[in-house]
């Protein structure tokens, strides 16, 4: 049947008792697929059924379908022409794994980050109206989701509507990690209430249902003013924001949810649909590991097991000196935001329950909780990815940095991460952490250096944050291992003419182009910066001194990063030397491996290397062909050429 | 008897029933000091009996008072051995307008931005109950700032304590506009309530009192279980969290709030109450015009009239530009949050009420819903404050920049802003908006420019920032208009030898400087940057070629700020040219005049005629005396006396 599917029309034709076998087809796509690229899976089987009902009522493009965060849409995808793509997902030039408006006009809104879609949706709806046009504005949003701030902020705006916009609470009681909070535990309780209210023409019936309410109070209900009527009905919460509650639907249940889903247009203002979904519905691995299977990597699809067992990442190490920092340091805390097993808290929250706090998605408050918990006494360690640290950008400024308090941040994801792309990508922390008055910021080479740092950190003071990248950590060069010193670099290697200073894993990418340069005659110093701010101003000076041509290189956007204060010192300092910028050029870097998006910034050894053998003055007197050269130029064509694919 | 009060313990010895004398003879005293120095009338007037009964209830500075943005914290100085100290009340050298935990124990943390208090609260709780300590914290959070997402993302997590936490909801149904939203109405629907409930041990008790509810309901419900009985209270959005309600009380009657406060101390878990105050109370014209005198310059007690007019604003300017562009735009939309007044969007409000969107104190969704609205077909202009802007700081990445949309942002309050100090200098701008792709950013001169650009702005496609500053608009130089061509300079003056590149407000400042060093002999090119991103390169470049010195001027923090993107301009273009940068160093600048913090900065034109003198290569053959100068480490310094002070 699914070959049937291949545009948005197409799933109107099919009849309705045979949507179900539909859905089936879909899982096991979705899971053979998947097995093959990685990919959010748990999520996306969850919402098989919502998205089939979502477009038998739906006319898109025309109507605006918003998914929140956007990892749940791979249904949407296939019902909107793009199945034969997922043999490509994530990967360079294939399609993303979030919404994308360039891949489809079905897509109406660019999604990544959380509790998004309510605000987007509103701003739809609202413009749909002063311009007199019709359609349905549809935002889909998690459970989780809704601990996002955003979210609330969004719901608060929405009730003053008197048109209709639909939102879909799809809650499986689970961001990545299970959801948390007093909302989590207020839709918990929804979740066992009664079934599907209906229209609520008369509150009363609703109310029936409602096990322990008699027929009496149903009466003396009927009998007051109809805002004490809506206390005593399950969704009471939004309905108090002034929001219409349907629900609960068994999100399963095409056909119920079809049903509800046009009551839901016909409502004038804005409604909420709350849908029952089940993670990893339909295949048991993902069943019973939601977390393990929100994102994985390829597996095999009868055990659930990763093909390729991989070296520990950085975030492996965290978590392993985290785990062992809360044995030797009682004061220390961890706090982190709905991300757990994300960024490998799951051991210390294990064994130091009390002294772990996941907030939810939920940033901003996270970094103001703990400017807080370091007021009373404690040493928070925030760790959070650093695209979504992003959401924490006012507090760090206002509320710890200000006050000059001591939180230690662990920023995971920092730099490109690869298949999630855009909306992921951890390449501005630098510039928006190095503004800040009273922050260090520091980025470790290898395994032994997160660990080194993180307990410098811990005994340091005043605000700190350590920045890493994804994917498996560099367990290279533990031959350098000097202690770490407060604002001081490490020289790897003393060489000539050319000095390249390389900020965290970057330090192993430029240790290999030395070591390529050095077979071609080249020997260039290379130093490990340690610390981005405040830097070491002694080491460059003097090598500023010693050198013709110093080169940064790190894995941030280039405005307002490493490179820049180096420039500027160079210039306070009057230094008579030559600085050139290795970085993430100013553009958005799409899906694809790692390694592409290095190779495609110029940040590989092979990037490092063509950009030294640039400086002909630097070559050995035996004139040597330089390889071709990856440079900003290139990256940006290569991104043009992916725009005018879609 | 304000006499009596020179420390936290003082009110302890008043009898109860002269605390109203007490509290008039506060208020007298904030009219008088206000009508001399300025500063946050309105909230402070409203808050008196407020801060009066939580002093007597608590043990300062052992138990930790947090107010949320703290503006309304005048009374709390008073009580707490500052009243000598509002003579100078937000300037230099004299007590700040907000909390401050370097000005005295008493304050328990610092604030400024909105919706912070309960976060902060949260983390001291914690940490008291793994530290085991013993002290009450108390969040002071206004009905306004309750429409900040952050604040809803603290209140979830603080529905899992098991320990005390008062949370105190003053509720004056206003931000600086009157608050907006389904949360703002469900409040008012509670004001109109039943009074306080007292501690629920029998809800029902509390259920008898609301109008409406007739004795059959109670009893049908005193048999239902308890979480049905708990729909049917006051309060039942804060209960579905998990919190418990009190209220609401009479935020002007001490003895009872003195009651439910002691109350709230007993319950084992967070708890709200809900204390309704009057903003403006007991001054007339603040009680009638209280967004007027939420923030105030000195004024005529008798009739609430400015002592002094001023010339118009760039805000001014940007109400009237706006206001037109109504007229003659269909299309154009204005959003902004919770800032009415502040952001001069009044007249446009009243003219185009349903193209203006106050979102309340909600920026991160002000941004989103504006790039749904952009999607729909509008053109939205949001307009914040610059500080305030860094609370949506990845919503505009993410869901402007990354999908290119067209979104005007009109950023008020731009650069050094006075007497607010520190929590609310808008200096990072320029860095965090020039480090995302796609952005287009602009500063204007003067008056006439701010309005070419606005127009320019409405009509070019992607995201636009305009940024400009606090206070009297520039309205010279009109004889410098040339037409706003995209990412052009303009060269106000061709001189010889040094470059001044500058920015915005800074134009008109080096333009006397120019002034200043051409009587010494010493003529520099002056240019008005206009484009800060995309900036004029091949301007620049020329004016690289044709001088020895580029000094660029910004009222911006150094770090990823304009001056920054000329010197890697410079170098990647091999331009043997020197460049300077003057910026706002990398420190906080605490409260003052802004003339005071553009001196210690060395951001007027003393500071620029001085760096220029520097250079004494550039002097003129007869030998001219420099100035003093005023330089980054003079600023440094003044910087640290200033905080040994304290």
């Amino acid at each position: 049947m699914l070959e049937q599917i291949n545009g948005p029309e197409d799933i109107k034709r099919i009849p309705e008792q045979r949507l179900p076998q539909l859905a089936e087809e879909i899982r096991k796509f979705l899971v053979e697929k998947l097995s093959e690229t990685g990919g959010h899976l748990a999520s996306n089987l969850g919402t098989v059924e919502l998205t089939i009902a979502l477009h038998r009522v739906l006319n898109l493009p025309n109507d605006k379908l918003i998914w929140d965060v956007g990892h749940q849409a791979y249904t949407h995808k296939i019902l909107t022409g793009r199945k034969e793509e997922f043999d490509r997902l994530r990967m360079e030039g294939g399609i993303s794994g979030f919404p994308r408006r360039t891949e489809s006009a079905c897509d109406s809104f660019d999604t990544g980050h959380s509790s998004t879609s309510i605000s987007a949706g509103l701003g739809y709806v609202q413009a749909r109206d002063l311009k007199s046009k019709d359609y349905t504005v549809v935002s889909v949003i998690g459970d989780g989701a809704l601990t996002g701030g955003m979210a609330y902020e969004a719901l608060n705006n929405a009730s003053n509507l008197k048109t209709n916009f639909i939102i879909v609470l799809n809650d499986n009681n689970m961001s990545i990690s299970p959801s948390v909070g007093g909302i989590s535990s207020y839709l918990a309780e929804m979740r066992t209430a009664s079934a599907y209210t209906g229209l609520k023409t008369d509150v009363t019936t609703a109310l029936e249902k409602i096990p322990g309410v008699g027929k009496g109070m149903v009466d003396a209900i009927r009998k007051t003013k109809s805002s004490i009527k809506q206390f005593v009905i399950p969704g009471m919460f939004f309905e108090n924001m002034g929001i219409t509650y349907l629900g609960p639907v068994d999100g399963h249940d095409i056909k119920t949810m079809t049903r509800v889903f046009q009551d839901a247009r016909r409502v004038e203002g804005p409604v909420i649909v709350h849908v029952i979904t089940q993670k990893g519905r339909g295949y048991l691995p993902a069943l019973r590991h939601p977390s393990r299977f929100h994102g994985t990597s390829p597996f095999e699809i009868d055990t659930g097991i990763p093909k390729k067992h991989t070296k520990p990442t950085w975030t492996d190490i965290f978590s392993t000196v985290m785990r062992k920092m809360g044995d030797r340091e009682p004061d220390v805390v961890a706090v982190t935001a709905a991300m757990k097993e994300g960024v490998g808290l799951k051991r210390f929250a294990n064994m130091f329950p009390e002294r772990f706090f996941d907030v939810g998605i939920a940033e901003a408050h996270a970094v103001t909780f703990a400017a807080g918990l370091s007021l009373g006494g404690l040493i928070p360690v925030v760790a959070i990815y650093s695209t979504f640290l992003q959401r924490a950008f006012d507090q760090i400024i206002h509320d710890v940095c200000m006050q000059n308090l001591h939180v230690v941040f662990a920023v995971d994801r920092a730099g490109l991460v690869g298949a999630d792309g855009r909306t992921h990508q951890g390449v501005f922390d630098l510039s928006y952490l190095g503004m800040m008055p009273n922050m260090t910021v520091m980025a470790p080479k290898n395994i032994w250096e997160l660990s080194d740092m993180m307990k410098y950190a811990v005994h340091a003071s005043g605000p700190v944050a350590i920045r890493y990248p994804r994917g498996e950590a560099c367990d290279g060069m533990k031959e350098h291992r000097e202690r770490i010193e407060p604002h001081k670099a490490e020289v790897i290697h003393r060489g000539e003419k050319i000095a390249i200073l390389a900020v965290g894993n970057m330090v192993s990418t430029a240790g290999e182009a030395v070591r390529d340069l050095q077979r071609q005659g080249i020997n260039p110093t290379l130093v490990n910066m340690r610390f981005v701010k405040p830097f070491d101003k002694e080491l460059v000076k003097e090598l500023a001194l010693s050198h013709d041509c110093l080169i940064t290189v790190e894995e941030n956007a280039i405005s307002g990063g490493f490179g820049e204060q180096i420039l500027v010192y160079a210039e306070e300092e009057k230094l008579k030397v030559e600085v050139e910028i290795m970085a993430v050029p100013d553009q958005f870097v799409s899906h694809g491996s790692v390694k592409h998006q290095q190779e495609i910034t110029g940040l590989d050894t092979q990037g490092i290397v063509s950009r030294i053998l640039l400086h002909e003055r630097f070559h050995p007197k035996e004139k040597i062909d330089a390889k071709e050269c990856t440079n900003e130029e290139e990256s940006l064509s290569e991104e043009k050429l992916e725009n005018s694919k879609r």
